[in-house]
C-alpha cells in the first residue's frame, strides 16, 4: 500500500510559488462559501511520526481564514478526558455547521498506538475501527464533510526526521519521546496502519494517501484535495449552478509513479529462459495439485498495458496446470445481465471452488482503470471501488484462497514497437484496434490511475506484483517464479 | 427490545379484507414502477423459528407479480456453496436492477445459529455483523433498496407453533428438526438476536420489527412497510413529481402498545410510602458514594407524558445524593450553538466524569418523540436516530457507566385531571401551557412513537423501565427501587 508513496513525487520552488497563490485564493473562497452552508468540514491529518503532519497543519492555517477554522490536537490526555467515554474528547471539539475543524491527532491515534504496542488484540482493533467508521458515518449522515489525509514518508526519510538529522529541518521539539521506528517497530507500524486504512476507508469518508517527503508536494496536494472535496460538496447541493466549478486536479505536473520503480532493462537469454521455464512449470504443476489436495483455491489477476504480453504470459502459466484444475476467464464488455447487477457480480459468479485456480485476464480492476479513465464510472463509483475491492479480496483470503495480482509493465516506446509489429504481421493484425491507439494517447491518465490503484489495493494479504515486461521471456519467468513462491508460502502456512 | 412485540397487535378478518385489496394494488403498481428503474429491491425476511416467515413469503408472492420477483431460500447448504467464500451464495442470487429478490434465510441465518450454539465467539460475531453491514452498504451504495423485516412472536406462541400444537395451524413440515427454544436456548437466542439487530441496523438498511402473532397484522404491516419503502425510494429520485404519493401508514388502526402493559391501578398508602422512601434514599446515598469510589458514573434519563411527575420524582432521587456527586440537566429548546451541531452533541457535552451521576430531565429521546411527532426532524433523521442512540449508550456502558432510562406513564384521564388542577392552583399555573394541550391532542401519535422508541432502544445494556405513574408516591418508589437495584448489580459486577 505504501510503496507508491515512496517514489519521489515533488514540486520545485518555482512550481510551488506558481501554484500556491491561486490555490490559497480558491481555498479562501471555498471557506467563505462554506460559512453560508449548514454543514461542517472535518479534516483529519494522520500519518506516522516524522511525516510532517504539524507543518501541514501550520500551512493550512496560514492559507485559510483563522476565524472559521479551529485546530484540535490530542497529544496530552487530561484526566477530564480519561474519565469519560473515548469519543467524548472528540465530540466536544466538533466544528459547528459552516466551520472547519482540523484534527491533528484524532480518533485514529490511540488505537493505532495501542495496536502497535500490542496492548490491543487484532480483534479489538478491528472492532475499534468499526466504531470509528460508525462515528464518521453518524457525522456524514448528519451532513458533515469528512476529509481524511494520510501522510507517508519513506523509512529512511523518517528516521532522519526523528533523529533530528534531516537536512533543512525546521521542526518543533518532538512530541513523542520514542517514536515507533526508533523503537524498532517499523514493520509492525506499517502493518497496523495498512489495516487501519483498509478498515476505515468508506464511501462516506475515504482516505487520501499523500507522499509527504517533499513538503511542497505534500502541502499543494493536501490543499488541492481539500479544495476539491469542498467544491464537490457545494456542487452536490446545487447540481446545476456549481457543477462545472470543481477544480480538476492536475497532480502537480507529471510526477513519478510506482511504475518508474520497475527496471525495464532486465533481459533473459534464450537458454536460461528455457531452463527456468521448465523448472518453474514443473514446480507449479506440483503446487497446483498440492493446492487441490489442501482444498485451497487460487485467484490470479493479470493486468497490464495493451500489448504488454498478458495472453502469452498466462499461457505459460496455464500450460503448467492440469486443465481440470483451472479456468481462464477473459473479460470483454459486460453482458446485459451483468450490467443489471453490481459491477462485482460478474466476478463473484466466476469464482471456482476450493482447490481450483481461476485466472482473470483483466478483472474487477477495470473499474479503477478503463472505467475511470474513460469516465464510464462516476468518480464516486470508482473511488468507493477501492474499498469494495479490498473487501472482496479479503473475503477470498479469509476463505483460504491465494490471491495473486500481476501488473505487466512495458515502456511507452516498447508498446509502439509492438503495435507496429502487430500491424505488419497478418496473424497478429486482429490484435490491434483503434481502441489501442486511443488508449495509448491517455498513457499519462492511465499511469496516474495505475499508481493510485496499486497504492489503494496492494495489501499484505493480496499484494500486487509489478512485472518488468519489455523482455517477454523475462516477464514470464518473473510471473511463474512469483506464482511458485506465493503458493508455496501459502500452502506451508496451513494455519492461516 | 422485543417486549413491545408481545402486546397483542392484531387485525380482525373484516379489517384484513378491507385493507388487503388496496394494498395489493398499490404493491403491484410499485412493482411495475420499479421495472422502469435501475435499482433492485432486496427484501430480507428474518426472525426466529415459528414466527411465520414462510407464510409471509407465500403471501408476498401471492400479492405481487411473480415475473418480477424471486424468492431465495438458504436452508440446505450445497458443497458448491461451502467451497467458496460465505457471501458467494448470496451474490449469485442478487436480483437484477428493476427486480425484487426476497431472501428467506439470508446472510443473517448462519452467524445467528453459530452464535446461539456458541460455536462463534462474541468478537467473531461482532466482526461478522460488521461484514454484513459492509455488504449491505455496498449494495445500497450501488443503488439497491434493502428492506429488512424481523418477525417476532412471544415465547409461548412460538412453542405452540414449534410443537405443531398451535390452533388453526397450517404449516409446512418444519425445516429445523430442533428449533432453538425447544432446545432450551430461548434466552440465549433472544440475546443474540438483539445484538444482531443492534449491530446491523443502519441508516442505509434499517430493520423493521414486526409483531407476528396475528397473521393478518403481520402480513398487512409487512406489506405496508415494503410499499412505503418502495414509494419513498421512487419519490427520492424525482422529488417533485412523486413527493406526495407516499402512503402514510396508519398502523392498522389503534393498536395496543407496550404502554398498555403498565398496570396503572397501583397505589401506595402514605405510611408505606414514607418508610420505603427513607429506606431507598438511604440505600441510594450509600450506592452513590460507592459508585464514586469505584469511579463508575451513572447516566439516568427521565422521560414521560406532560404532567407525569418527572420533576418531583427526580427530586426524590437527587435528594438522596450528595450534591458534589450529581448534576441535573434540564433540556429546553436547543441553543444556537447546539443547533449548529449534530443533535447528540448537546448531550455528549453534558456528561459528567467517572464516579458522578448525570440526570437528564428529557434527553436525546426528544429526537424520536417530540421531534418526530412535530416533524422537526425528517423521517430519515429520526429513523437513523435509533441506531445512533444505541451506539451512544453502548459507548457509555462500555466505558463503565450505568445507564438508566425511565418512562413515567400516566393515563390520559389522569393527565387531564392534573392539567385542570394546575390551571386552578396559582403556584402551579406556570407549569401548564398551550403546548401541553396541543401535545395532548397528539396522544395517539405519541403512543406510537413511544412504542417504537421502547422497541428500538430498550437493550440489555441500557433497558427502559416503564413506571406506573397515576399514583405519584408509587411512581417515586418504583424509580428509587430500580435505581438501587440496577446500581447494586452493576457495582457488584466489577468485571463488566
Amino acid at each position: 500500500m505504501f510503496e507508491t508513496l515512496e517514489v519521489g513525487k515533488r514540486i520545485k520552488n518555482s512550481g510551488f510559488n506558481e501554484r500556491e497563490l491561486p490555490l490559497r485564493q480558491k481555498l479562501l473562497a471555498a471557506q467563505f462559501q462554506l460559512a453560508e452552508h449548514d454543514y461542517p468540514v472535518i479534516i483529519v491529518v494522520a500519518g506516522l511520526d516524522g511525516a510532517g503532519k504539524g507543518s501541514l497543519v501550520h500551512r493550512l492555517n496560514e492559507w485559510m481564514d483563522p476565524r472559521g477554522i479551529e485546530t484540535n490536537t490530542f497529544w496530552e490526555h487530561s484526566d477530564e478526558e480519561e474519565s469519560r467515554p473515548f469519543f467524548w474528547r472528540f465530540w466536544r471539539r466538533l466544528p459547528a455547521r459552516g466551520q472547519i475543524g482540523i484534527f491533528l491527532g484524532s480518533w485514529y491515534t490511540e488505537p493505532t498506538q495501542a495496536a502497535v504496542d500490542e496492548k490491543m488484540s487484532s480483534e479489538d482493533f478491528a472492532l475499534h475501527c468499526k466504531q470509528i467508521e460508525t462515528f464518521e458515518r453518524m457525522l456524514t449522515d448528519d451532513g458533515a464533510l469528512v476529509i481524511k489525509l494520510w501522510l507517508h514518508v519513506s523509512r529512511d526519510a523518517r528516521r532522519l526526521q526523528l533523529e533530528e538529522a534531516a537536512p533543512g529541518k525546521q521542526q518543533n521539539p518532538r512530541v513523542t519521546d520514542t517514536p515507533y521506528d526508533l523503537r524498532g517497530r517499523y514493520k509492525k507500524t506499517i502493518e497496523v496502519c495498512e489495516q487501519l486504512i483498509l478498515d476505515t476507508d468508506s464511501s462516506h469518508s475515504p482516505w487520501h494517501l499523500i507522499e509527504a517527503q517533499d513538503r511542497h508536494y505534500r502541502d499543494i496536494t493536501a490543499g488541492e484535495i481539500i479544495l476539491k472535496a469542498m467544491q464537490a460538496r457545494v456542487s452536490d447541493q446545487k447540481p446545476d449552478a456549481a457543477a462545472q466549478e470543481v477544480t480538476e486536479i492536475d497532480p502537480a505536473g507529471p510526477q513519478p509513479t510506482v511504475l518508474d520503480s520497475v527496471d525495464l532493462s532486465q533481459i533473459l537469454d534464450r537458454d536460461t529462459y528455457k531452463i527456468k521455464l521448465a523448472k518453474y512449470q514443473s514446480r507449479l504443476q506440483d503446487l497446483a495439485w498440492q493446492a487441490y489436495r489442501q482444498k485451497r483455491s487460487v485467484v490470479a489477476v493479470f493486468e497490464g498495458w495493451d500489448a504488454a504480453g498478458k495472453g502469452s504470459a498466462i499461457r505459460r502459466v496455464t500450460r503448467a496446470i492440469d486443465p481440470r484444475l483451472y479456468r481462464l476467464i477473459q473479460f470483454a464488455a459486460p453482458t446485459d445481465e451483468e450490467q443489471a447487477h453490481h459491477y462485482l457480480w460478474r466476478f463473484w459468479r466466476q469464482l471456482e471452488r476450493d482447490g481450483r485456480c481461476t485466472f482473470f485476464d483483466r478483472s474487477w480492476y477495470g473499474r479503477v482503470l478503463v472505467e475511470r479513465v474513460e469516465q464510464f464510472a462516476t468518480e464516486d463509483e470508482w473511488q468507493r471501488a477501492y474499498s469494495e475491492i479490498n473487501q472482496f479480496e479479503q473475503q477470498l483470503v479469509e476463505h483460504g484462497s491465494i490471491v495473486l495480482k500481476f501488473w505487466i509493465h512495458i515502456g511507452k516506446d516498447e508498446q509502439l514497437r509492438r503495435f507496429k509489429a502487430r500491424e505488419r504481421e497478418a496473424h497478429k493484425h486482429y490484435k490491434i484496434t483503434d481502441d489501442d491507439w486511443r488508449n495509448r494517447e491517455k498513457w499519462h491518465d492511465y499511469e496516474a490511475a495505475i499508481d493510485q490503484m496499486i497504492s489503494r489495493t496492494s495489501t499484505r494479504h493480496a499484494p500486487w506484483t509489478l512485472i518488468s515486461g519489455n523482455d517477454k521471456p523475462c516477464a514470464r519467468i518473473q510471473i511463474l517464479k512469483t506464482f511458485c513462491k506465493s503458493m508455496k508460502r501459502a500452502l506451508e502456512d496451513e494455519v492461516q
